[in-house]
Formats: C-alpha cells, structure tokens, sequence
C-alpha cells in the first residue's frame, strides 16, 4: 500500500524534525546565560523574505530622528522614536476607520484637521510594546502628556506634535518612561538615523522596514523616503499600519493629502495578513519643502511624477508589511480581472487572501485551488462559476466551471514551491480589476499569537 | 530576571513535550504493521468535545438508512449513506449561498422547488471523500448519474432523489464507485442504522453528530432525530453544513419549509469555525407524516412544541460542528448584547468570531480582552468605544472604554483555562442581540488543512 510507505515516510520525517529541535533546545537550556542563547534562537525566525540590510534611505533635508529605549515593555532594545519636522513643513495623515480607534489616533486627526501647515515645526513620537488603545480617559491623558513635553522640549506647541503608540491593547500607558527620554531623544537628534527608527517603531517584525524615491522636480531633485511597522492585525481599513514618510518636496496640504489618500486603495489598503484592523493604523506623511525644486502643482509634470513616486515607496513599504506578517513563509499576490466593479474585484481579492483554507494550503505548498473557488464563492460579491478561470503563476488551473483539462498535479506542485507566488482570478464578466498582497498562515503565527502577551 | 526564570522554564516544558512525542512516533515506526499502529494516534486527536458515545436516537416511522465504504477516496471506513423516505413525506431544505456552489445543490434547490411532497418515496445519497464541486459540465452528470440509479434501485422518480457529495474541490467524482454499491445499500436500509449514516458522511470531523427530539402532538408523540457533518470550511451562509433532519411529524411542505428557515439564522448562521464558506453546505429536512399525532397546523400548540424542538436539534448540531471545528480545544460562546440592530449584533459577533487573534488568544488561554475590542472595531458595524462592556464568563473585564478598575488577571487567566468559554460583549446601544458559537485556532488547524489533498 504506497499510502501506508508515505504515512512511514512522513512520521520518520516528522521524528528527525523533532529530535533536531530537542537538541537545539537541551543546548540552549545547557548554557549558564539562557538570554544571550535564545536571542540566536530569534533570530532565526527571520522572515525569510528579510533584505540582507536596511535600505539606503536619502536625508530629508529638514527631518531630523532619534531613538532611545524607554523600557516603555520590551527591555535590551529600542523603543521610541522622534522625527523633528522643520518650520513650514506640509502634513497629510490617513488613519484607521475602527470604531475603537486609539486615542492617539483621534489626536492626530484633529491636529491634522485643524492645522496641516504651520510656520512652526512639527514632531512625531512614536513608542512600541504598548498601543495606549482602549485605555479610557488615561489614554488622552498620556497622549496630552507626552505631546505637551515634546512641545516643551522642542520649541513647538503641543497642537503641532504627533504621537503614535503600537503594541498590546488596553494596558495603561506608562507614559513617564517616555518623557524620561525626551532630552535624551534631542541631543541624538539626527537627519542621517531614519533607520534606528525604523527599528523603535517594530512589534512583532522581524526587520526594520523602509523605502525611498527620488523624482525630479523643476530645478532639482525632490526626495522621498518612508518607514513602516507590521507586522500582525494586518488588514488595513482605509489606512494602514504605522508608517512615516518624509519628503522635502515643496507642496500644499491639500494636495499633499489628496496624493496620499489617492495612492492608499491600492497600497495599505490592499494588503492583509490576518484580516484583523487594528485599533492603531496610522500613515502621516510630512513634505517640508526644503528641495530646491520649485513647489508642486496639481497636474504638472512633476506632480504626477511625485505621485508616482510616493505610491512606489508606499507600495513597497507595503509589501514589506506583508513579507513580515506573523509567520509569514510565502508572499502571496492575488489578481482579480474581469470583475464588473472594482469594489467587487476587491472583495473578492480580499476574500481570498483572507481566507484560513487557502492561506493554510499555501503553507502546505498544497495546489489546493479548489479553496480558491470557495473563496470567490463566499464573498458575497458577483461571480459566475462557470466563467472563472483560476491561474497559478502562468498555469491555468482551471477554467470554464472546472479544472483545465491540460493540469498537471506535478507542475502546479512545483510552483508551490515557489517563495512568491501568484493567485490569478479572472471572472470574465468586466474589465475591473484588483491586485492585493498576502501572506501563508503557519504554525509560527499560532506561536506568536498563543502568547502575545506574556 | 523572572523573564529569564520564565523562558527557561518554557523552554525545558517544550523539551518535555518534544521528547514524549518522539518517543510515541518512534514506537509506532518501530512496529511492522503501521496502519494498526497509526489508528490510535489519530484517535488521540479526537475533539475534546467528542461525547462518550453517539446518542440513542429513536427511529423515525418512515426512513430507514444504509452506509457502504465505496472508496470513493477514503479507504477502510464507510464514505456513502443512503436514506429512503417513504411516499407522502413532506421535504423542506435550506442551502449555501455561496456562488460557486456544488452541482449537487443546485439540483436540490430544483427539486425542492418543484416537488416538495410526493406520494412517491424519496431518497437521500450522500458520499463523503469527494464534494463534485467545480467539476464543470461532469459535476452534474454525475449528479444525473447517482440520482437515476438510486431511482432504479428504489423504484422512484429520480426527481426524488437528493445528493450531497463533501470532500476535496475541483476532483472529478468516481461516481461509478457509488453506483456500485447502491445493491448492497439497498440491503442494508434498517430504520436503526441512523448512526453509521452518521459515520459515513464525516470528513476531517473526529466524532459522528447526532440530536434528538421527542414532541407532544395531539394525539401522540412527533419524534425529530438529525445527523450532521463539519468541520472545517465552516461559515454557513443562510445554510449549513451537511445536516440531514428527520421527524415523523404530519405536516404542509411550505409549513415546514418556514419552520426550518426561521431557525437557520439562529443556529447554523450562527457557528464559525473559520470563516469560509462552504460551496456544497445543505440540509435537508423530512417530515414522514407517520406519527399518530394529528397534522401540524400553523400556530397551534403542538406546531409551536415542534419549532421550538426542531430548533433544539439543530442547535445541538450546530454546536457539535463547532465543538468538532478542525484543531479545537475550546469552545466559545460569543454573545453580544446592547446592539441597535440584530444585523449589527451578528456582524460583531462574527467579527469576534473569526477573529484569527481572538481564537489564537484563546487557543493560548491568555485572556487578551484587548483584541474583542479591536475585532469590535474592524467590524463596520456601529459601536461606540466608551459603551463597551465586555466580560469573560461573569467575569466583567473591561467597561466605559477601559479595563474594569477591579480587573485581575490572575482571576481571568484561570477562567480561561476552561475548555468552554463565554465572551460577552454589551454595546451599550440598544436592545438587539445575537449568539454565536466558535472554536479557537490552533496548530492542529494547519497541520489538517496544510495537508488535506494529500
């Protein structure tokens, strides 16, 4: 019976595993100084889709960083981070649509609302291990705290500081630990360290994520460059993440906003890892007009170009978000064609990305393409079985209502394979369409998230 | 360190755990016979929740039942049963709405429509291995198949018999496999063997569902006896899963048609085990009008003592489908209260529902209240996050938008070590409500579903 050969096969596979892991485990339990040991361990559940290093990101002339660790939850790493914005400096922001949205959250919409360019300077604060969510009257009250001492620190009112906080839901903010750091956060303050800030600002990530651009202007070189944080409650509603980008463009809010929000549909808002909206999404971007390219207008050559530049950097931080999700082994990119509606080409994308059975079968490198169709099914969305075809990569695994006669188990399996991989859905009733970005669903993520907060 | 203290500690109980496991796996590689040795293992991973034994459930006057192993995919276990209902039944049924649904429902619907109640027999087929599911033009064919050959075998119209095939998406049906053993079904049809109907159609499910119920009519005694199916790809749309319910009820098709659809959103709309959606989800529900009891007519005693049995039963089942959802180790009741609308209270529900942080959390027994909140807020459904309440078991962790200020996690953590857990979330808004019931995600979810074409 060859089932019973692959059942051997497979549980002497599994033992040889385990044991390997025993080892590993007895050595590092072994050693005196189990700390330094297990920080190797860590290491190695790097997402492998991590860069070699962190990106070269251009100096924002006008942008200064800093970053210090606060103790604010996680000991022996860095914790808050500081952007100094210059005087004059454009501020356009996108936040999450949660009805249980963090204070801070509600603070920056405000701030922004009421006051998105100002002849004063700007600061954003960011700390990780605590969102400083759900936390009642306490949660304003930190984030009043913590702007009004930044303010004090830097010159600035407090109605021109920005703070965000990503980490564990409803614990009271012990937001001392972070204005203890404020001095020191100012003498490092730096345009060449928007990198360790990229690393304060990490959770659960596994590298510090960043991108850039360069577009040229009239008259000279406008630059752009922006971070990002994952790395689980990853399904952004109308906004994203935490991300900061930073240009030295010379542009007007509103249409600084009204390039960011354009570009957010396609970027953050078309990426998941859980299909979990967290209470904490927040992108600002600050343009502070220092490049000696001439300001920015809506329609020009060089607007465009920005705009097309800022959705590439978004686009990639994005991605980023995505090939560091919880657990994540396979970037998975999910096209919809042929959709009578964009909304419905969405639902369906974010459908199938978000579906366990399907994330599930591409961990198991399983060409399971059946759940595929369920997917497409269950969305709600229009859809008629018997026009869908469904592609792997370039194979066609399906079409007209059922497999294509043509499918090979053995090629599809191989493409399985594959780190990156593409989910192809044509519905073959329209011309709309919907590219979005996910991730497989691994023990790992069980891992982490089992145990978050202890 | 007491983080030390704890790792160590963490680590050397994973050492422990490893080690007995390679010990079992190395004992069960060791003996010759490996099929014999591989039983056991898998009936380790039995549900939790599996009951003792399948429950005494009556005969029903009118339907006698018959399973066969065709080997449809499965080997050494029974994967077809056959279920002959005897002329005059009245037959109401409810069925995925999913797009993309099999060739097998779409059949049902057109003969419910059309022929609800016969003075001919009826049948029921059901093969487990296989779901004829995006099989194209075949799918139906085989459906065609089955039907005309069970009608031969019967001597019924075809138009009475009803199939429902579970299994993988997209493979063609042997349906030959199952037509071959309909002599031997026919054989076998005893009104006593409604348990290893019960047997026969379990996919991934790790124990057989069955529920019954006993009615004062007028005159004497209604009998309800039901088998059901999971457990994975569960997230019924206006459905369920595969549940066949019989009773010996005298009773108008469209009666019964209306008493079955006002409890499906109550019962099987209102379980989860992972979100998606089924595309070959059905239940069918025959009513053999062989009770003494007088006709059942709307809004008598006896027809209210029905709906509230028959909502029993499949409240009994939908909850065995949870409690059997694939990997679970706990089973949880969400209840959410105070909702300005019951669609508001349904939606939030699910939101917590299927929360993949939510269930990992609770597959952790770690009592992270933070993400109720936040799958509160990704919902879209209106909340007001300074209204919230919300408790685990009776335990009230978190009011007026924060923590309660009497909250213990030491208390919390312990309830949460109960295999049967209560979330109760107050909106605070309103007097609509909803219950549903889910299972936590574990890492016996993706070991099942990283694996299953295989």
């Amino acid at each position: 019976m060859p089932g019973k050969k692959k059942t051997i096969k497979r549980y002497a596979r599994r033992v040889d595993k385990l044991e390997s892991k025993v080892k590993k485990l007895k050595a590092r339990l072994k050693t005196g100084g189990v700390g330094a040991e297990i920080a190797p361990a860590k290491s190695a559940m790097v997402s492998p889709f991590a860069p070699a290093r962190f990106p070269d990101l251009p100096e924002i002339d006008g942008v200064r960083f800093a970053s210090a660790a606060a103790g604010v939850k996680y000991a022996g790493r860095t914790d808050v981070m500081l952007a100094e914005i210059c005087p004059g400096a454009a501020l356009a922001g996108v936040f999450t649509k949660s009805s249980t949205r963090a204070a801070c959250v509600l603070d920056n919409q405000a701030k922004l609302a009421g006051n998105p360019v100002s002849d004063q300077g700007a600061a954003i604060l960011v700390n990780s291990g605590n969102a400083n969510a759900f936390t009642g009257a306490n949660g304003q009250a930190s984030v009043d705290a913590i702007s009004g001492k930044v303010a004090e620190t830097l010159g600035l009112p407090a109605s021109r500081v920005f703070t965000s906080s990503t980490g564990v839901i409803g614990e009271p903010l012990p937001h001392e630990r972070i204005t203890n750091v404020l001095g020191e956060l100012k003498t490092k303050l730096s345009p060449a360290s928007i990198s360790d800030a990229a690393r304060a600002i990490m959770t659960t990530d596994t590298f510090p994520k960043g991108a850039c651009a360069t577009v040229a202007g009239e008259g000279g070189e406008i630059k752009i460059a922006g971070i990002a944080k994952g790395s689980g409650m990853i399904a952004p509603n109308m906004a994203t993440m935490l991300v900061y980008i930073f240009t030295d463009a010379s542009i007007a809010p509103d249409l600084l906003q009204k390039l960011l929000s354009w570009q957010v549909d396609d970027t953050f808002n078309a990426i998941t890892v859980d299909s979990d909206t967290s209470t904490s999404d927040a992108l600002i971007l600050a343009a502070t007009g220092k490049s000696p390219a001439a300001p920015l207008i809506e329609g020009s050559d060089a607007a465009i170009a920005f705009e097309k530049a800022l959705r590439a950097v978004m686009t990639d931080l994005a991605k980023q978000v995505v090939m560091d999700g919880e657990g994540a082994t396979k970037f998975v990119e999910v096209q919809v064609t042929g959709a009578q509606t964009t909304a419905d080409a969405h639902t369906i994308a974010m459908s199938i990305a978000n579906s366990p059975l399907v994330k599930t079968a591409i961990a198991g490198e399983d060409a399971n393409w059946g759940r595929v169709v369920a997917a497409v099914g269950k969305s709600g969305a229009y859809a008629e079985r018997d026009l869908l075809t469904i592609r792997f990569g370039d194979i066609v695994v399906a079409e007209k209502g059922w497999r294509n006669p043509d499918y090979s188990e053995e090629a599809t399996s191989a493409y399985m394979k594959q780190a990156e991989l593409v989910i192809g859905v044509d519905l073959g009733l329209g011309e709309a369409s919907k590219t979005v970005w996910t991730c497989d669903l691994t023990h790992r993520y069980i891992d982490i998230n089992a145990d978050y907060r202890s």
